[in-house]
């Protein structure tokens, strides 16, 4: 058919025009979908086939800056935002880049190698100089070849800590009096920079962190999402006081303003976009704070406060404390004069934080909000679509190498699926490259650090004494031997009841399950206790409506992959062990950095009700 | 002048008209204030004198629901709203009652006399039925007159507090799954029914809590508003998604629903008010409830328990557990399935329950909101006018006998006033009367039990002792002699840095302050580390204004008393020592007990992107 077509088609049209058939190969089974698909696609209003008039870079969330390469002719659909719009005139998306087209591509990885090679040094930045300290010094070295320096960095003291928080707490009455348009104008000029900066904060991603080039732009496009909304959302909230009703003759008004002084503790799998969104989610809404990166990425921490200095944040009203757990964290979750932590990390050291903060004498109850660990699970039914799953699983549990507090740790398969579903896994972690983060080529890039590689590796050897490894995707020795790189692995499960820990890495666990025992395993997921994210792929509605009700997660994906939550749009944040809430990017956020003042004016008290000589007759 | 007007004005007037003169007499220094007021009143457009045709009862708050004795026959003001109608038509304003106008006092006091021997019994009032235990029984007698026995109370054993725990575990993902809308139909069923009882209400906290009649009204009326105002929240805030924008091809829905189990514990000072608000914000928000009220109170928690389930409360969502803190309160602190803990008390209290909480082995991260101490201060300067001072200051310091967290406790006066306001304020108090609490004439009731009166007067002790003492109100024996009563004192203090913690009773501290010193007092104020409610009085606005900004302070009140916060108009709750935030009957309440969850459907999974299709060409 597709032959007698395309003649037919040449023959009809002018001299010299191309002509290329698409015809799509593949099982009876895949048919009625595609079928599907293509006729919503071809017959929408705005279809490109059946209205050539739109423009095909509208559709991408993806913004690029820079012009296609095709002219542009032809008028834009007004109903569909350009990239930079979609959230409406508060804030600006932020750019992105794709990597995949060349033009964006080769101009980048231009501008990062300046910095492959540069020498980077960072030391606590506090309101006051601090001087150099050699005792102090770390070395930080790349976790994809150990061999490769990265700089240095001097970790804070005891007694730096504490002066940190002296200096925040003084700073404090002035800030949270400093009007929040100002406040607000620091964090979007700090994302301004942050996007000028892109290439640099990139190259520090994945040279410190280990980072894939993809994963560094996400990075980095996270952390100006996070400046953006955050100024947004303060605006909102704290720039005017909202007027409550009440009898007349009296004023009522409430307002926000910052609380005091916050620490953020932050971890190194997000170290430019969670580091940045504490911080700046305390400062905006009137907080001072201290922030104590992880200890693994604490160069591109510092990276990234000298911009928020350039960008006009005082240097007393966010510091910088590098450093380890018991020396900086034991302070920062013992001083009374902390009001908040700010965490994200471990459940475990959350509870140590809590413990530490509940224990102060003299210190006013504290706010901690932490977002914790995952045990997070998809379900797919029999009527999901094998490779729609595939590439979401492989994606959701191998991307940044499983090292996302969001990624799949526990795929649960209906049984009637499940073979077909495991057999296409199998040959799409085969297609897995391992190695150079910096590499546009390479899938997975390295875990963080030896002490993480060799719980994972632990794990890995428990399950594979088992007899339960499903699929291993290979290691070559060329790229990865002077890293801590562990191989993405599938395993068997009878369920995530059998899970004792969460394994921050590259290993997916999958279980399969009976159609009538549903209820079972949406049971089992909530009984663990975790609630963070969840995935469920399936075409039928009211499927994926009961299983989304059920579950008791903070963020549920149907039909797509489970990680990558995006500021503003999907606000993050779980519940149970994995988190207190407010979801971070979210609407509520703030206002849990946030103390509410009324003010209540007996306006009748210097002379009588003057509002009622105001008030006309109708 | 008067004569000469009086005898003028009736001979120009119908034969058989009244005339009456109202000749104010003060001092020079009163006047212009005083004409001030009258030119304002009198000018206004709606004032009476201007306008006979508006109706008096509309302009007070307070909501009477008989008609006036006096025939309606005249327009009301369009723009006056009727007081049921204050709020709009989310909710509707509680009844109030004005004890002064015997018309509707004496209905009140009749059907309170129903209630005034009867024998009240409370239990345990759990998910399934508690047998009696005798030797769990405590009686219950008046604060006022421990020889009045108002009842008994069965306290909770610590199974049975663990049974509650295990019920309400069991209840949760069926309440959080049932609709708001219903959630919220209960709490406004609950309102109304406690409208309908509020004579029997009114006289259990009387008899039990040794409150005034004055403060029964308000406090039922609390309880009232609180049920309204949170359930026209609930709809607000759950009932529908929010939709967050985002990509096309994809949506995206923040949801918020309950947390889990809450416990409620719960003091004894509005021992309806707090009691309910507390459990109906908790159980709108879709989470399960173990409400532990006070020792003191727990007859009357019993009664309001009893009006829920009538309102159609689910007996396992919403149950009661009177007893003490070491049997009822540590289980409840230290259950790990209790996700979170509501507490108003002192600050010393909430340290342990958040210390007992953090403790916790295999538990969440718990939600702790508490509402604790205050150590409330008000600023007068020399242009305030004395007598609406005292009047305030009266209300502020010694209104329940001073047992209200908002409780004035230090009078900050400016030199060149001070001598004036004191001595207004002997002359004020000395005409206060102590003693019953349900007689009308009654200003002054008992302090709840003899430990708090023992504790009270171990101050005064040390005060007098000191030479502070500036006033003292009267005890008559024969009203006070087998109660707990504190007579209302005025102490001379230095500052507030002086006091070493917080007197729950009728004993107000009265400092003085240089006008050039201001700034200090504001200081030491904000260093005490408390910040529940302030005053401020002044006619110099700007004044007003900065003192207002500086403070920091939950409850800011200018030129009025300090009490009295109303649901919805001034939402209560401090910071620092005073209290996690946030505002109890404020907009933010019930978003600190509920936990938000989004869902991401990738809608163009199931065969392309179907929104594209609907959308027209503008």
């Amino acid at each position: 058919m597709g032959e007698a077509l395309y003649e037919a088609a040449l023959k009809r049209a002018p001299e010299g025009t191309y002509c290329r058939i698409y015809a799509p190969v593949g099982a009876h089974k895949d048919l009625l979908p595609y079928l599907v698909r293509r006729l919503l696609e071809n017959g929408a209003n705005s279809s490109f086939v059946h209205q050539l008039s739109i423009h095909a870079c509208r559709w991408s969330r993806c913004a690029s800056t820079r012009s296609p390469p095709w002219p542009i002719t032809t008028p834009c659909h007004p109903r569909i935002a350009l990239p930079q719009d979609i959230y409406g005139p508060a804030r600006k998306n932020s750019k992105g880049v794709n990597l995949n087209i060349n033009s964006e591509y080769q101009p980048l990885i231009a501008r990062m190698n300046d910095f492959m090679d540069r020498d980077y040094h960072a030391k606590p930045l506090l309101g006051v100089e601090v001087s150099d300290d050699d005792a102090q010094r770390q070395r930080v070295t790349s976790p994809f070849d150990r061999r490769q320096v990265v700089g240095s960095v001097q970790w804070a003291t005891r007694d730096q800590a504490e002066q940190a928080v002296e200096i925040a707490w003084q700073a404090f009455p002035r800030w949270s009096e400093t009007p929040v348009e100002e406040r607000a104008a620091i964090l979007e000029r700090h994302a301004d920079l942050m996007e000028t900066h892109l290439a640099e904060l990139m190259t520090l991603c994945s040279r410190e962190g280990g980072k894939l080039l993809t994963d560094g732009v996400d990075e980095i496009r996270e952390a100006v999402d996070f400046c953006r909304y955050y100024a947004a959302r303060a605006r909102k909230l704290f720039a005017e006081p909202t007027s409550l009703p009440g009898p007349t003759g009296e004023s009522n008004e409430l307002m926000l303003g910052g609380k005091g002084v916050f620490a953020a503790i932050s971890p190194w799998n997000f170290p430019v976009a969670i580091f940045t969104g504490q911080l700046v989610a305390a400062a905006v809404a009137g907080n001072t704070v201290v922030a104590k990166p992880a200890e693994q990425t604490s160069l591109v921490a510092n990276r990234v406060i000298e911009l928020l200095y350039e960008a006009g944040m005082p240097r007393d009203v966010v510091q910088l404390l590098p450093g380890d757990g018991p020396t900086v964290g034991s302070v920062l979750s013992s001083d009374p004069r902390i009001t908040g932590v700010v965490f994200t990390g471990s459940t475990g050291t959350a509870q140590i934080i809590n413990r530490a903060l509940a224990a102060r004498d003299n210190a006013p109850l504290p706010t901690l909000i932490a977002e914790t660990g995952g045990m997070n699970a998809m379900i797919v039914d029999s009527t999901a679509l094998p490779e729609q799953v595939v590439a979401d699983v492989v994606h959701s549990a191998f991307q940044s190498a499983g090292q996302r507090c969001s990624a799949l740790r526990v795929l649960y398969l209906q049984d009637d699926i499940a073979d077909r579903v495991i057999e296409i896994l199998r040959g799409a972690m085969a297609e897995l490259r391992i190695g150079d983060p910096r590499d546009l080529g390479t899938d997975v890039g390295p875990v963080i650090d030896e002490e993480a590689r060799e719980g994972l590796l632990a794990h890995v050897e428990k399950m594979k004494a088992e007899g339960r490894l499903l699929a291993e995707a290979e290691l070559d020795p060329a790229h990865t031997d002077n890293g801590t790189f562990v191989a993405p692995m599938a395993f068997r499960i009878d369920g995530i009841a059998s899970m004792e820990s969460e394994q921050f890495g590259p290993l997916l666990h999958i279980a399969r399950y009976p159609a009538d025992k549903l209820d079972a395993v949406i049971d089992a997921i909530n009984a663990k206790g975790f609630g963070l994210t969840f995935g469920v792929h399936s075409r039928n509605e009211s499927f994926t409506d009961y299983v989304a009700s059920r579950i008791r997660v903070g963020n549920v994906y149907v039909n797509r992959d489970i990680i990558g939550a995006v500021v503003g749009v999907q606000p993050f944040g779980g519940q149970g062990f994995s988190g207190t809430g407010p979801k971070a990017g979210g609407p509520h956020y703030l206002l849990r950095f946030a103390t509410e003042k009324t003010r209540t004016i007996n306006t009748a008290a210097l002379g009588g009700n003057a509002s009622l000589l105001a008030m006309g007759d109708d």
